[in-house]
């Protein structure tokens, strides 16, 4: 049978920070870079990061990390992979997310979503996330995408990797 | 530790065909009854519901299953609650049925709130829905409530409810 993964949207699908840095410079006037950011989470790094991702149209447009359509199309082949989100702290976001996983990942069928405001009860084999509130809780195999905001922290309980070409290595066969 | 229960919301939160009955008449100047659907899926009774549930709004004003408020605040009280909704399908449904259930359910908050393509991803001790669909598939106690679609069905895998009233008597301390 396959083994079930749960794939996180925003820092590991979806590149918010390219747009928060873009949105930071233009309605403060201070240019931040990625050692300035490190170890805060998007919240502490950003004053305006909650206003823009309760605005509806936010999550429509935004970048799409690098490899990561790839690696995901080919480990749709081998295993049950399942998008999950938390996102209903932001109503105006479900949507939005939704069509924007239409229109990148064509592949992942509206069967494969989760929208949610607690990963805990979603169940799978894998989950790669890039926070710890969602890994440390999961009962399988965990993996940490590396964004500016954990960086920092050191944790032997997660295998860290820093690109989709390091998940590939991980969980495909060579 | 608290028992988890998982609530779906159409057909068990959400009465979906007071307003199903009202569309079907206004656009094909039938009236139809509760008889003339029994054992029909909602897309086979109504011919243009798949046209309703993917209309931005649709989901917005539904009015509440009798009894359903009450009961669930009570419940929420004792258990471990989570909505539940098959809603993926419908991209613009998604922020809809999340307002939806803050206005009419305030107490259940974001982290409580599942939007899912299928349930079996979901672990739970307890399932309430009006579908075999998912029921079938969920590993602990199953509580099927009485809609026209699944009338018809003897099926002794599950406890059948007609009311949030039968709900609270199976679920709840005298």
């Amino acid at each position: 049978m396959k083994k079930k993964i749960l794939v996180d949207m925003d820092g590991v699908l979806v590149d918010v920070y390219t747009t928060f840095f873009k949105l930071h410079e233009q309605e403060t006037g201070q240019r931040l870079n990625l050692k300035d950011i490190a170890g805060l989470l998007e919240e502490e790094a950003f004053i305006n990061q909650r206003k823009w991702v309760s605005t509806p149209g936010f999550f429509r447009d935004l970048p799409v990390i690098p490899g990561s359509r790839k690696a995901l199309q080919r480990l749709n082949d081998l295993y049950k992979i399942t998008v999950v989100s938390l996102a209903t702290e932001f109503p105006y976001c479900l949507t939005d997310k939704q069509l924007w996983l239409h229109d990148n990942f064509p592949f992942i069928t509206w069967q494969q979503i989760v929208f949610c405001g607690n990963k805990n009860v979603i169940k799978a084999d894998i989950m790669i996330d890039d926070h710890f509130k969602n890994l440390d809780h999961f009962k399988g195999k965990t993996i940490l995408f590396t964004q500016p905001h954990n960086i920092l922290i050191r944790d032997s309980r997660h295998i860290r990797v820093n690109s989709w070409a390091e998940i590939e290595k991980l969980l495909l066969p060579v």
